[in-house]
């Protein structure tokens, strides 16, 4: 039996589910924040993504809003129902994070942070586990060890591209890697096409093919100015480019025997009152 | 207006056609060679590949069956109606393959053996150009207008796997090749899940994905019994398993807005006489 | 005029010295870490190496012994006169690491832990900062400018190799970033060859090489008894082995340019009284 | 022993020799060739290299003169007494380029050209295979057996540089290779360090440590004036250079126990009378 990941009550990854994980980059003002977050949740999307605590290549680079933007996607999460998954990058802010958000994302560079991965494992709520761009699949399922070893068993494996040599994208995106992983582990698998070619024009069809190649989800990045992003616009989607990308997933979706869940904000971590009993949505073209 | 490459008058790559072509990675005997060729036929192939000439990694391995391959390859073709796609490795043998096939493969070993794609490039018949392992996408196209300046116009590109580090695939298939080269060509670009994985298993998937990310068709290696296979015998499916493949890209199809295409018999250049008149097949679910 | 980094009062990393920094990969025992620190000390190492805290892979691995393997690389600083490197894992035990030693590792892994990275460019004690596997030399250097940053200019770069796609060998030993970190910085860099080869029978050959290329410095794995080393064996000299390297380097250091140079034991940052008063070492062949 | 490889009578690679090969990358005109033949002659190259049948990536890039330039090749040899390696492209100009040279080389894009591997290996002259971007050494060794079987055992290798993510160097030279080569064959090794780097400033430095890593030569370009180089001006050096490059050598050379060997110009494969006898150069700092 394939391991499910539960987000909220009625938002599961893995089995037969889609959930397609949406927004910024990083959160950089809450009007920003607040538009893509609409955007994406009327669009279809399962969850909100967005980075308060950026992990930038350069100290000169935007370094995100920190405890301030935890508040704002608290705050966004309230506002459209979809649950928060956002990154952490140290161990004294584990808990910080934790009770902002949903789920917790390690990227890339901290998949071998093995004091923060330990951390994690302390928890009781859902994990993000991203590859490092020069990690083999081994790799990525020891790193996942030191989060199960911890107790904590919800953790979901995310391939965001590869090191290679072509200029042409930012990374490769290994979607072999999803049917590899699917053979080696029973927890769910997503792509992230956004970083993982580096270029919005490429996103929606590295996304089809990633739904093709038999992920359970998906990570993208939606901006409202892309040309104004503070953080990787060049890979941002506008939320129209969203929709369409979406509307193009909703058809192949059931020819591939998955549906697209989005959660009815009954359940998940982050409360918000108010919220009606939707149940969850299957999708038909 | 984006470019087509002819294989037959009714076979034709490019636009919204889908063409699978199929067979062994070597032609090791006429009985071998006959059964894949009418099993991928009969499951819809639009065209049989099989190597006459192997470019084998060592001397000692199986080097082909070279004139004689060329001839049972031919003999295949007149039998189940399906044009072939073979490699040719030597300048000197290229008017003995181009007598025998439909379209000419340069393998990806031999991307930039540039005298053999002058040779190629006299020719005014198709010609399968494969990256190679190591190959930029602007170097490809480069490899391209070597046969294209020679006033063949009759190229298609194949994505069939770039070095990477982890041992999990055999090379690392670079999906996102398709789509970028969609941007900067308009030839038709295909992919080959067999090489790009080195295995069996992992080749549904990744054909899946080959055809969700805009690939106009698939190079698919099957053999009738792989475990015993004189080249690359891991990587190939069984007829069945192809067969269930075929039945899994005809439901995605119609969806992407393609169709899958094969020949009548009528036109390809290896005549064969006494083939009925059959349209080309546009299939539904 | 190129930067120098000072480890102790009469050991400098930059100019024309060169400072070969030994011993084993993990703190195992007390016994194996003084064999060890004795055998570096008496060859001409000019510092001590050994990890408390490992990152390890999988958590089924030993995973070093801590803070008690702090102290045990105190003690073995104390009696041979060497000052020691040491990594450092988590934000929360910079403060303990660097009460111990003289130098702070962050390993390739944590190339990019940002929050890390800050943490040691707060301290006044120089960091010994390793490439990740998949950096390249301007991130290598946006990960430098963390630390200097912090306002801490004790920087040391190195470089441990990137990862290739030939299982020969572990890594791909780039001795070409030396080069080029040297025309874009002026901080030292140093080469690690056990990591970067993987293969205790290549060391002395790229140690050579790293010497040759221009690098101030080697990190060198010595075990005295691989075939049983908790992490790492196959990668590391025997002390008789580091011992005829280190011959080979004297041989070769005055035609380069250089001296080797090991501290007297006065001023390094863990003191240890009685230390006889020796000036560096400037060794002729 | 480890086997040698005799380019003539008194030009010998393996062993403790050490041959430098030297020259333009393309004949360009026979001014520039001479000028540059006697320059790297002067300076102690102990061969001439130069292609004359170029392996360019884009067909509008200059190609080369062909068999004019083979002719001016032979002429400088002749002026100079310094055998000439060239590269062959086509199993067709085999006889044509081995009339004209001591030594054939199979360039990187050709390494699995097994059509041309057989085709060399039918000659008894000297071949200089070179490593492909993305070859393991596994693969180069079997290149290597497709010359060797055909009864030609007069083969030297190549290191030349590997694809890497880095856009600071145009390769990644794997130095290492020398040294796993060393364990796995007897052939002789030289390594490229002006592809390896593609960049001048770079080459001396690599070209040190290829010395010091065990190499038992170097092909290293020169060029009059490299701005106006018709192929590869980046990455060669001036005969300025070359000759400095030369001095640091030489100063190496003893301490690693090697000998600096140059032909008297008696006995190489290209004749030239008048060539007064010279013994090897045996050369001390």
């Amino acid at each position: 039996m394939r391991k499910t990941v539960t987000i909220a009550d009625d938002l599961v990854l893995g089995g037969d589910t889609f959930v397609v994980m949406a927004g910024p980059c990083a959160v950089e003002t809450r009007d920003l924040l607040f538009t893509v977050a609409d955007a994406v949740a009327a669009a279809g999307a399962g969850m909100l993504r967005g980075g308060a605590f950026k992990p930038r290549t350069s100290p000169q680079s935007f370094q995100g809003l920190g405890a301030q933007g935890l508040a704002m996607l608290q705050e966004a999460s309230r506002r459209t129902g979809l649950p928060v998954v956002t990154e952490v990058l140290d161990t004294r802010d584990v808990d910080l994070v934790a009770d902002h958000c949903a789920m917790l994302q390690i990227g890339s560079r901290n998949m071998q942070n093995f004091a923060l991965l330990r951390e994690v494992g302390k928890l009781r709520k859902p994990v993000l586990l991203k590859r490092g761009a020069a990690a083999t699949l081994d790799e990525l399922l020891f790193a996942a060890d030191y989060v199960l070893q911890g107790g904590n068993d919800q953790v979901v494996l995310c391939e965001r591209g590869i090191r290679g040599f072509d200029p042409a994208t930012r990374y490769v995106l290994d979607l072999a890697a999803v049917a590899v992983l699917k053979e080696r582990t029973s927890l769910p698998v997503i792509v992230d096409p956004s970083h993982g070619t580096g270029r919005a024009a490429l996103v929606p069809a590295l996304a089809r093919a990633a739904l093709a190649v038999g992920a359970d989800g998906l990570l993208v990045e939606v901006h409202a100015a892309p040309e104004q992003a503070l953080c990787d616009g060049m890979q941002a989607l506008r939320p129209s480019e969203f929709a369409a990308l979406m509307a193009d997933l909703r058809r192949l979706l059931p020819v591939l025997g998955r549906r697209l869940v989005r959660t009815s904000g009954r359940g998940h971590a982050v409360a918000h009152p108010g919220s009606g009993p939707v149940s969850d949505e299957v999708i038909a073209p």
